[in-house]
């Protein structure tokens, strides 16, 4: 009875969650401008209903007594996941997050504002007022989850996210990069020397460039009776599992970028079909975390697709597509001297996947510190300027636009997020050595344009696996370890310097 | 107090009817057909919220204290509204409700597997107990609301609809229109055989089309920061009063279909827009019913769209967007050959003006002795053949499909809407009579492209009292008199026989 009290909640917060989601793609990809205020008031009152349905007292007795009914391994691990739901979410008092989702959307919005001018001054008082609330929160979660601060506000993105295993990782892959990126740089510089890249054919008009996009999402495995493909500003992954709305951006003077940003968020669609939908009201139902989606959604773009032989079977998908002039005079090698480009930036969202992690890792280690105080927030441009100084050579401090203005996360409050990015990249690297273990072909494989293989090997150790156990434990359950480096590290020496 | 508990359900039943209208026009106009069990799912479960919200006990207790309090005339017209709707929702009990959503449902299914092979006899069973749930239902909305069970139908979609006071309007409008058709389609021989339908300039690709209605609609005074123009397989008029969202579609062979399909709609987006939007989160502040409401589109598309003023606007505009081409060799009397076409037929929704209120008028009577069991179901083919053999001269007993099949509204359990159809006629033509009164230069702004003042005078007499007003009232409020047939007749008369 009670387990069956658990599944109607999970219902109804179900159909509420399909609203909110739909109603934020709509609103990202076509609403009207004048109906944002009425949109917001909408969802910020379906933000209510679920919070108070969700948290009703009632439901810790349910959960209790589902914990001690008798139930299956799956019963087990849902009641598990609604207990880790309801805890998390009931950890902070209604005014608390009252006051913090004040704070965090006054502050964003004077992000938004403040940050294309790089005004860092008149940024900061509100901002101090986020970090603040945030220590708050850290604590306050630290308490009610028995975690260390920084690791309670992770457990929020990635459960099972421990500081203290991801910095060692973090050290090693940072002690690598620093001599890797000069290193493939020079590489880099050699090739292009010898084989500079080619202008491209444009224009390449929006409505082929299409067309191509969903023939590939579709060659790879996304199945259009369950999603879509849009266009917004910032292109993103969203919808529900039997509905995934993901969108793009197009250029006319060039198509990789669109692709390459297509085939990314055609990743995280397919771990959203690829969720088990007989469990899609239940938390255990869920995709796993934050570094489990971004795993998805890297190894469709940075192992698949950005490979030698995903691009010799592209090529005349792209030609039947943009025309035969669009790769006229080019080869393979001319996309790839595109795709594999490594150039150190200010950027992070812009960096190429060997300097990417160095952005994370610099986010990382400031956000411990400004968890634990021992970074104050007025002090962040000098801290940020020092590391990306370090790490990529850069000097940020004339330039806080660019610097730690970049981001949305930390102005909007989402501390602890930041090493998700970096956790996925390892982790497809790690699960696509597994695979091919298990599929000698793969590469072979993709050279003909064949993912079957390739997708039923996530569905059966990612995919259909939800949230039934931790992320470390689903990583070891796909590929026999722990979290490594070395995976991602091989594949950056392969790609990159031979 | 009393009244502010009442604003605050409001406000969480408006978040709640904006879900799911947007939900609803996403469904119409772009989910992937496997999206639609959980959206199904996500749309009963919001009625269910809204049902339960909108029907708790404490409400009529609430509207019971806030009567008793002392309000302005506004107040008092919120308050009365809002029990009005509240008494509407609580005289028919869940288990009841339930039962009648899913034989409507089961019905509906049929009848759309069942129609097109006109298939009466496979559909007579569903369609018999959907009828006498009706019956119950009507019984029951009659015993709650005081009124003879039609009226009480009625009253769901035009509150204050009776049929003693609607049955003579139409008596005179059918013995008006049964002479009137023969006599119209014979002036119109006269002048087609002196001057013959002139061929479409086609193809007119759909982008042009496009540009073409959305400059039509701006004219009008349709505002796109509050809404847009999609495309759907059922045109209609959706969305929230902040934020409207219309759909049309096109073929590429000839463009006034869509177009006036288009303006149709913008009549009603424009009625949605003109509503006041501080009274939005109450039923006060929603439009005042179906008939006011289809006098809006019809207000724009037959009184304004289809007379020669606009055309005479509209030629340039149309070959600006179209090319001048698409109308090369055509004068506007070609176009309003076109659009004054009339044509008996069997089915509503492809009518002409002068034959559609004939079909209502068929389907008033009938949905009358339905009702009262003076006919029943079975006998309903024979009936409505008898009908539109007296009415229109057209047999349907061999073609069920195109007869008594034709529409959904009965096969979903909607009776008593129909008549809001030809109301709405009759109004917009009463409406554009009182207009012309007070702005005698109405034809010529059109003629001139402009249409403020049309806008300001129904923004001012129609659209800004939202439900402040039963239907006759608002319209003897905007035109001086109650509902009459003679500013039809006379627009009829005006537009095909002179």
């Amino acid at each position: 009875m009670s387990f069956a009290q658990i599944e109607d909640l999970g219902r109804k917060l179900e159909a509420l969650d399909h609203a909110q989601a739909m109603l934020g793609v709509d609103e990202a990809v076509q609403m009207p401008v004048g109906g944002g205020e009425k949109r917001a008031e909408a969802l910020s009152m379906l933000a209510g209903f679920y919070h108070e349905l969700a948290t009703a007292p009632e439901v810790a007795d349910w959960i209790d007594a589902a914990e001690r009914g008798s139930l299956d391994a799956n019963g087990q691990a849902s009641v598990r996941e609604f207990r880790r739901v309801y805890t998390n979410m009931t950890c902070l008092s209604a005014d608390f997050v009252r006051r913090q989702v004040n704070a965090r959307v006054r502050c964003e919005q004077l992000w938004r504002e403040l940050r294309p001018k790089g005004d860092w001054a008149g940024f900061l008082p509100a901002f101090e007022g986020v970090v603040a609330l945030m220590r708050e929160e850290a604590a306050l979660r630290a308490a009610a989850l028995r975690l260390a601060p920084y690791d309670a506000l992770m457990e929020q993105y990635d459960p099972g996210n421990r500081a203290a295993d991801i910095a060692p990782v973090f050290a090693e892959l940072k002690a690598f990069l620093k001599d890797f990126v000069p290193q493939a740089m020079a590489h880099q510089d050699e090739r292009l020397a010898k084989r500079p890249l080619k202008p491209f054919n444009a224009p390449f008009p929006i409505e082929r460039q299409k067309a191509l996009g969903h023939a590939m999402m579709e060659a790879v495995g996304f199945d259009f009776t369950h999603g879509r493909l849009d266009i917004s500003h910032h292109p993103f992954c969203g919808g529900v599992p039997s509905d995934v709305r993901m969108t793009t951006r197009y250029v006319t003077g060039e198509f990789l970028s669109a692709l390459m940003g297509i085939l990314h968020e055609t990743g995280h669609g397919l771990y959203e079909q690829g969720l088990p939908s007989e469990w899609s009201h239940m938390p255990v139902g869920r995709a796993r975390g934050m570094a489990m989606h971004e795993s998805q959604s890297l190894f469709v773009e940075m192992q698949v697709s950005r490979s030698p032989e995903f691009w010799h079977w592209a090529m005349p998908v792209v030609a039947q597509h943009l025309g035969e002039e669009a790769l006229k005079g080019w080869d393979v090698d001319d996309v790839l001297s595109y795709v594999h480009r490594i150039k150190p930036g200010f950027i992070r969202v812009d960096a190429d996947e060997a300097t990417y992690p160095l952005h994370v890792i610099l986010r990382f280690e400031m956000e411990q510190d400004l968890v634990s105080g021992k970074l104050a927030a007025k002090d962040i441009p000098e801290a940020w300027n020092a590391k990306m100084t370090d790490y990529l050579g850069l000097s940020t401090l004339d330039n806080p636009k660019d610097g730690p203005m970049q981001d949305v996360h930390w102005p909007s409050g989402a501390f602890g997020y930041f090493p998700s990015y970096t956790l996925g990249a390892l982790t497809a690297a790690q699960l696509w050595a597994a695979l091919e273990r298990d599929q000698p072909s793969a590469r072979d494989d993709i050279s003909n344009g064949r993912f079957v293989g390739l997708n039923d090997w996530r569905r059966r150790n990612i995919w259909s696996q939800a949230s039934l156990w931790s992320t470390p434990d689903l990583l070891e359950r796909a590929t026999g370890e722990r979290l490594q480096t070395k995976y991602f590290i091989q594949h950056l020496k392969r790609r990159y310097l031979s």
